[in-house]
């Protein structure tokens, strides 16, 4: 059957639809990294009517009547054809988006763009008192946004399952709590076992490493990674993330500390994994439904696998370390690999999520995924959540946020956005990173001694070619399945952690 | 009278219109600056798509009855109250963009788009025919605009009319081809004597000098003079523009050969002086027709004004030249202010526009208004416009471009938008500089002596209150009168150049 007129039609509309929200992701990179402070009203408001113009975009009637004539043409296709995945997915898109008012939206954008300013500037003076009217409100809208959700799918039992199922597609507060309850059954024992251990030294992590020399190494290894400066570039920011604006333009920012050796480093590696993800999607599904990742828990997956199970693997700096070592002479020279090694991956219970080492991060996610549910059921109340936040850290982590800097304020999500769903993708990325990569292994078994010598050809194209072209073309669930011939598997993770963690602290476990 | 109703709905449809095309400028800055080259085919078809967004909401006919309706109302405010202003320069807008077809306008913008990439290779390789076809195109998507455009005044007589009356509010072909009759008068006999002079030597500028330094100095500089950055930003690029996203986000962007000291610093003071300007408009004219500057010639006025007759004054460099010694001083310690005045102001009939120095810069501002009538008439061939640039090159300044770079193809403006109307503005600037700064001078004749201390609060402040602040609630003849009291008067440049040049000469004219 060729395509209806109807196809075309829908195509064009929806490409007005993506490029407005690149143009909107252009607007949020430059306020991030180069505007000056006089812009940011003015700012504000151009998202505003960006925003508002897509939505009107993406809910024209115009469009279900497409949609719907559209029918018996994806009927005829191959579930997994471009064509049939493309109008599956605009479907779905449509259905969401036309579940929220516009004034909702509109209302909704003008918040967090206010909420996130009143962070920026409260967090560092530790005025959680200056946040908290924002984040009450906040609430609210999550509460009303998941109500205007609810129609989406007749399965949905939690005020949360529909916050949950948009970024993570068939995932449901049950089975979020399911999978984290195995994964922390893993975790307490591994973390009590390693807190027993003599402690890793690391104290040689911290000394003068001057910025830009960590950034030119990192920017070399994410090359040799696969990240394509042709189709990206990578900038200074407050708060890393990396941004697609097409598949040849999907930029990187960090932030990289001149007095510690590793955070810019890793976060460039990771923010890379993100890139590579978005540069690695079909070309022809720029400016369509399918032209980005297919989950938050994918999408991490993806940066979790380059800054952890690559970047912080013996494998890698039996390649790299002698060439740090170059770039830091003098801070290095007396550093062994293997100390070097141990110290990047030193276990240690701690206040900070984004600087959490791989066991004990998950345990920072479980912490903001329950206190999502909490806040949303009413059980917590906002007021309450720093104290909260201080106690759950205590009886989890063993350490207690000295201010709310480092405690409840310390995330930028719930002060740029809504309360719920947020965090869940951090741990299944982890997850799904370990799934991924044992898949590849069974099929690639010499990737571990490629890594060793400095090459990721094989891992990166394998990824690309399971993972990345496909962008949103599968769901999460089905492409799980269609990668690992099975469904979302905590074990690989937990065999990943042991086995690395049991050796690194000679653990007989 | 209080405001209407249809006057707060005006003001938000076009409050719409004005932060789409403040994207596209976002985008057109990132585009010049930062963008990977992988980012450009996306980029161009997210500008199109803006654009075409912006023309759709600006010549929507709810925007006409708006327009009909609010009539009694404008009628009952002053002439020159904002409200009464925003009214009429939104339906001069909404005229002239109702005239174009939207098709024609995408078509055009997808057309410059792919022909200034096209020129962005061609140009360094010398490659005139990799453009030619696009500049033929380009040439009759001019005339078919000049065509649309004819309705808006009957007074047209010429297709180049209506190209120059938009950007300079006013002006016809034979008003222009008048003025500027009367300033070649003046220049070629002044030229003439130049050339017979003894040739300064500015040699001494053409050494090591490293852009950084010489983009602290001009950075300090320019916020002397009043331009903000903590309400704009500047950035290196190929070709220097200003922008303006919100009055509290005006950017400037350089380039500065490290090699050459000058015309890094000069450019940055010059588009520090459109970016004043636009810094400098009243900030309730944000996202409103009032918000910009009202024409090309009275933005090019202010750009020249701080950099030529600020920035290249005597008085300027007798508070400036220590410092820029001290910057420098292997380079400068032996050079007096004099020679080093001389040099900067060096006459010296050359190949390059931007390069000109402030005598023979007109004569190249001619050549190019010229060829733009020839062209639109038909009088001269795009194929023949290399030999044909030559040749007038070799007539009215005595030098042949060895190359089409530094030739026909050295300017962006003809491969990044159309032919016509595109040149006149910047000798207007220079005439309208010269007057407005003569204008100053009778309020203030301390001004030079307080340029001569660094200090430019009197002058910035008496541009800022004539005419910065109304951005374009006057249009151009308006203005002037409001500031001069009388219309567009080229003896005032014409006495500046004399009695400047005449000095630096020891003329005796």
């Amino acid at each position: 059957m060729e395509a209806p007129a109807q196809f075309n039609e829908l195509k064009k509309r929806l490409a007005e639809y993506y490029d407005l929200n690149s143009a909107s992701a252009v607007l949020g990179w430059d306020q991030a990294t180069y505007m000056p402070p006089g812009g940011a009203a003015a700012r504000a408001r151009q998202l505003g009517t960006l925003g508002k113009l897509a939505q009107e975009k993406l809910t024209d009637p115009a469009i279900g009547k497409l949609l719907d004539e559209l029918r018996p043409y994806e009927e005829s296709l191959a579930y997994d054809s471009d064509e049939a995945s493309f109008i599956r997915v605009a479907r779905r898109n449509y259905q969401i988006a036309t579940l929220i008012p516009p004034a909702f939206v509109e209302e909704v954008s003008n918040h967090t763009v206010m909420a996130y300013q009143t962070w920026a500037s409260a967090r560092p003076e530790n005025n959680f008192a200056a946040v908290r009217d924002n984040l009450e409100k906040t609430l609210d809208y999550s509460r009303r946004y998941a109500e205007y959700l609810q129609p989406l799918d007749s399965s949905y039992q939690h005020i949360m399952d529909a916050l949950i199922d948009l970024p993570d597609y068939g995932m449901r507060v049950d089975t979020v709590q399911g999978v984290f309850a195995e994964l922390r059954a893993a975790l307490v024992p591994l973390v009590k076992a390693i807190k027993e251990c003599e402690p890793v030294d690391d104290s040689f992590l911290y000394q003068s490493f001057p910025g830009d020399k960590q950034m030119a190494f990192a920017r070399e290894v994410i090359q040799k990674f696969g990240y394509d400066f042709q189709r990206g570039r990578q900038d200074p920011t407050h708060h890393p993330f990396a941004t697609r604006f097409s598949a040849g333009d999907v930029r990187i920012t960090t932030r990289v500390d001149d007095h510690h050796l590793g955070d810019g480093v890793f976060a460039t590696f990771h923010e890379a994994g993100h890139g590579m993800y978005e540069q690695g999607i079909n070309v022809d599904f720029d400016a369509t439904p399918l032209g980005g990742g297919t989950s938050a828990g994918v999408h991490e997956s993806q940066s979790r696998t380059w800054e952890n199970i690559v970047g912080r693997s013996y494998a890698f700096w039996e390649h790299y370390y002698a060439q740090l070592q170059s770039i830091f002479p003098d801070q290095l020279k007396n550093i062994s690999l293997e100390k070097f090694y141990r110290a990047i991956n030193k276990v240690e219970p701690s206040l900070i999520r984004v600087k959490a080492d791989e066991v004990t991060y998950n345990l920072h996610i479980m912490v903001r995924f329950d206190f999502e549910l909490a806040l949303l059921e009413g059980k917590l109340a906002v007021k309450d959540l720093p104290e909260a936040w201080n106690a759950r850290y205590q009886g989890d982590l063993g350490v207690t946020p000295p201010d709310p800097k480092d405690g409840a304020m310390q995330d930028v999500h719930w002060f740029a956005g809504l309360i719920g769903g947020v965090f869940q993708g951090y741990t299944l990325g982890n997850i799904l990173g370990a799934q991924f990569y044992q898949t590849a292994l069974k099929s690639h078994p010499e990737i571990p001694s490629e890594i060793a010598q400095g090459k990721f050809d094989t891992l990166y194209g394998w990824l690309r070619d399971n993972i990345y072209q496909h962008g949103s073309k599968y769901n999460a669930p089905e492409l799980i399945q269609r990668v690992t011939g099975g469904s979302l598997d905590v074990q690989p993770l937990v065999n990943y952690l042991y086995s690395k963690y049991g050796e690194i602290y000679h653990l007989n476990m």
